[in-house]
């Protein structure tokens, strides 16, 4: 294809997202346009709907088709459930208005098409007595009417996957399933229908393959597969590896159509593409935008916009835990951007509000809510008590300088004060009644914790569609080191899927790759985190996280190996971890009770930490797999598991010493 | 059977709880039990096990089975998943060591087995290279040994249950699913396979029903029916009716055999029972208690213990709207209790704080706390400011002297004062920067409600096993008038699934059935409800809820049509309120403007509130439908949707109006 094409094609990107081409301007583009795009072109409608938006999804979708009719395509295709906006959560089984809506729609959609196929994800009612309400289904849609339904077989059911809860599956159907689009003849499958190839997989989920019916009972010239496919790490690399092979094994191109966008925890990374019968890439469409992308299945030459520096070197080589997370960052820089911009703007949000405590979560917050929202619309608040160092509070002020984000000092001594002496004045009443008072407790900690929530969420209170944000992480959330109604406690948490040792990774990262350098202090980065909330009585100096928690190291390849290896502390022991190969050079190896102490200490924190993520906000899902409730849940009264393995023996012997 | 018996296993459930029998007692009560038990008679272990505490559940076991043994009965049946404990969330994914340990803890408690077989739910491996990790399994355990295996095979998915997430669909394979027990041949199934009989439901979820595969196949003297199924409003009767209707079908008994207890959100009422060939109850254990309970599928005479007061009558009855509400009062009493009761001896907590504001909801939560975890183990807190009533403030503390909790005035004038002078000097500095701040807000009356909930959060803090407890019911929540970090914030919320036309009427209920009579003033019940944060410009009193939402009793009404009936604001203007007949009754019409504002409002209202859900602490789901993070999920950003249909044709002018 020619290059052009794609420089024109900005022009169409620009309208759809501003509306703001004059006639003669459309039209010239138009035909310079015409005379470029080879025959048995369609666009690829890499778009981002809002979840439930129905109508809003079908006034977006309409001025796509007409570009791509203006073009004279042969078709546009959008993506997976694109009417409803996935995700859908459950509101199609409360309101099934919503569904009777998005048919209407869709229909009212048909009735403004002409030559330009459109193929269209949305949500039909199952009217059959056995199974689900609904089926996830695409829509053929051509000279107003709708001249094809497809129905997706496979429902994924894992992650955040919830297609099962809702849809019926259906057969696969292949007549159904094929489309002309102008002299070709089109196999349509439904995201995870393309995700079952027993050759490729060592274990399979489903026991049918509907990319392999439906090319061997109707040998389409070539497959689309409309998807909604989130982000997450290693995903890229699977996805790219298994379409690559799907397309080779069946000499079948495929073209692959992904949402972007965000939706309150989820992050769809868009970057679609097509493979050619050889299972070679030829097309992709951008990341992390939206994109009206021109291919065709037949012309080779395609256009191939990168992936975000290092995504794909990273996936193959990650397979054991690293410290360098670098080939990650510029990705989970992205989709965090992504995140945190789009459930401002589809929830009306505009300004946000967050702590600074010169430490580093809020720091890496801060950088990303200016780079999402714009530095006008942040405001940093040091929020300074008596343990908070100098240094802290300078660093504060730097990176608020640098960064050109709004600014306070507001100091809570005379609200910690005036809390702590009620309290003071409560407990005493209270330990009349109740002889368990501690005597050293995390209650001073955490008034100061809760003080400047009290700010922060007035602040949101008091001015226009601004939200404050929580800047807790990951390492710290598995350990419960946050503070309910303190720091854990904001309207979105952009943090929350990120570790602590990839936090500093990504600190340096941005101080390298943004426009503006070096905007995070350098000292920031250095310092050893700890909340600064209370002294350690060993050293005198505010106690650090590491201290009362497990080396970060250690920590952040515990939960690795839990997220991407299911492992067990049985399992962990009998490996070798980074932080022990360090220290062993370092000669100051981690001896094996150390080692153990830290894992129990890890599951035991962490089991007492379940009811916090049972109120943790919204937060966007980065790594391969997470705490984050939109794809992870865990009973709260499910403290007592035993993550270590016993013999058979012990389990006998525990049975006959009878009583609990 | 002979009554006796029951009176006797009275003192086993004694022993199973409090392991307080000697020797010499526990040999007569079995010799006295032995002589009255026929032939052919089965323990049914209605039992409350921790979920993912696989230890704790194998060594509770055995102790039953070990009655079962000594008292020589054919077998001794357990629920659903026991071992694991249900519910399991995900944890089987992520920690595939539950798992393992739950297969190996199974072989321990079979090698402990001698004549009674024992069949129990636990979770196996799915070992084939296709399909999900695990199967939902039961064993049947006999002579030391794993006897037969039985795979659930249908998957329930909506609401509050995840079986298809990780468990792989088993055909029926009838043969597998017999079991000789003494001298008859039961028919084991899984729960939900029990639930989908093609003559009783209008729409059937699957396409398989293993109950008719099996009897037709198999021909069982009886069916067994591992289960662990939740109470919920109205689910009882269907329940009854639908076992009755399948014994009676197939001439064949059914013994049902369900959970106990509670696990963070989800109740378990009990009530295993026995159907006859004719479909009549022939036995039925209590309701909310673990019990021990023998029964015996030929003997007609079996022991029916009632359910709670009303809760039959009620369901068949309730199709539509009502302010009856006392048909369901006792359920709901009972498996908020429950709910209590569970969450806070699982996970370890003892002790319980909360504001007492003199209103309905912190008030009947002081009650339910009171008679879960006793009187001594709550403290009630007076947290007046200076809009709270004297009237308030005396129906705190009589409250709290009527309940015998512990009760202390705390005045949070000076919080409130240093805090709102503390916010002023921030806002002034904000403002300089951001031109958009509140002329009138709720700032100040958040902050009072974080004042309160900083105390409570500190009382936790500093005294041992303690959790707060947040407040806010149902018909709040879905108005998402409830206050971050304010009242909506606890470690557990026992109103939550309870709407505020039902709270008075559960007042006035407990004031009646409780020991203690009238615990709750006459004042509370009926005052209108009013948080006491601000004053109404127009009446200058104290703003009540009404004022600033709709009458409860139309909000009410219109929660209960979207959970039971799903309707949107178009099928809603179409029927009519029970408040709209009650204002006719009162020549005050409403208007349909007026309908139709208050409709608009609900729907505006709760799409705002979406994300005040995902920050809600666990709380028992008591309604048929509910809020509840654990059985409904909305995405925040789908706030956009629209709950009233429009035409066609309006659609079409709309898209024709093409810009957003």
């Amino acid at each position: 294809m020619n290059e052009k094409i794609y420089e024109l094609a900005e022009i169409i990107d620009e309208d759809l997202k501003k509306n703001n081409l004059s006639d003669t301007s459309r039209q010239e583009c138009v035909e310079s346009l015409k005379k470029l795009i080879p025959e048995g072109s369609v666009a690829i409608a890499q778009i981002n709907p809002t979840s439930g938006d129905v109508r809003g999804n079908a006034k977006k979708a309409l001025r796509w088709v007409e570009w791509a009719e203006r073009l004279g395509l042969d078709a546009i295709i959008f993506p997976e459930l694109y009417l409803l906006g996935y995700p859908i959560g459950d509101f199609v089984d409360r309101f099934p208005v919503v569904v009777e809506e998005n048919i209407e729609w869709l229909k009212a959609l048909a009735s403004c098409t002409k030559n330009t196929k459109v193929i269209i994800g949305f949500a039909e009612f199952n009217k059959n007595k056995v199974g689900k309400k609904y089926y996830n289904s695409v829509a053929v849609l051509n000279n107003g009417k709708i001249e094809n339904v497809v129905r997706k077989t496979l429902l994924p059911n894992y992650a955040e996957f919830n297609d099962y809860r809702h849809f019926e599956s259906s057969p696969v159907n292949s007549k159904d399933r094929i489309v002309s689009v102008g002299k070709s003849k089109a196999g349509i499958v439904v995201c995870e229908d393309g995700w079952n190839d027993f050759d490729f997989f060592e274990k399979n989920l489903y026991s049918v393959d509907p990319v392999e019916v439906l090319v061997k009972e109707r040998h389409p010239d070539y497959l689309i597969n409309c998807s909604a496919s989130v982000t997450r790490a290693k995903k890229e690399q699977l996805k790219h590896n298994m379409l690559s092979f799907s397309a080779k094994k069946h000499k079948t191109p495929i073209v692959y159509v992904n949402q972007v966008g965000s939706s309150d925890c989820l992050s769809f990374e868009g970057a679609s593409r097509v493979y050619d019968e050889n299972g070679d890439l030829i097309y992709r469409a951008k990341s992390y935008e939206e994109q009206f992308f021109i291919v065709n299945a037949n012309d080779k030459q395609g256009k191939i916009y990168p992936l975000p520096k290092g995504l794909e070197k990273t996936l193959t080589e990650q397979k054991a835990f690293s410290l360098d997370h670098e080939p990650d960052l510029e990705r989970t820089y992205l989709s965090v951007l992504q995140s945190i911009r789009d459930y401002f703007s589809k929830n009306g949000f505009k300004r946000a509000v967050l702590g600074l405590s010169g430490g580093l979560d809020s720091t890496v917050s801060a950088v990303l809510l200016a780079d999402a929202i714009g530095a006008e619309n942040v405001f940093g608040i040091s929020m300074p008590s008596s343990i908070t160092s100098t240094e802290s509070k300078n660093d504060a002020k730097e990176l608020a300088r640098n960064l050109g984000i709004n600014f306070a000092e507001i100091p809570i001594k005379d609200m910690f004060d005036t809390a702590k002496s009620e309290l003071n004045n409560a407990f005493s009443k209270i330990e009349k009644s109740w002889n368990c008072r501690f005597k050293e407790s995390f209650t001073n900690d955490n008034i100061q914790a809760r003080s400047r929530a009290m700010i922060l969420w007035g602040v949101a209170n008091e001015f226009q569609s601004c939200l404050p944000i929580a800047t807790s992480d990951k390492s710290e959330l598995y350990m419960g080191y946050a503070t309910i109604n303190g720091d854990m406690s904001g309207g979105f948490a952009p943090l929350a899927d990120i570790s602590k040792t990839k936090l500093f990774a990504l600190a340096r990262w941005l101080n390298k790759n943004r426009k503006t350098k070096n905007a995070i202090p350098e000292s920031v980065i250095k310092k050893r985190p700890g909340a600064e909330l209370a002294i350690n009585p060993k050293t005198g100096k505010p106690l650090l996280a590491e201290e009362a928690l497990m080396p970060y190291e250690f920590l952040d390849e515990v939960i690795w190996r839990v997220e991407n290896l299911q492992q067990s502390i049985t399992d962990m022991l009998e490996v070798e971890f980074l932080y022990e190969i360090h220290m062993k050079e370092q000669r100051e190896p981690v001896s094996q009770e150390q080692k153990l102490k830290w894992l129990q200490k890890f599951f035991k924190r962490m089991s007492t930490a379940l009811y916090k993520w049972t109120l943790m906000p919204p937060a966007p899902i980065v790594d391969a797999r997470s705490v984050n409730k939109s794809e992870y849940n865990q009973p709260v009264v499910s403290s007592k598991i035993n993550y270590k393995k016993t013999s058979f023996e012990e389990k006998l012997e525990d049975l006959k010493s009878k009583y609990v």
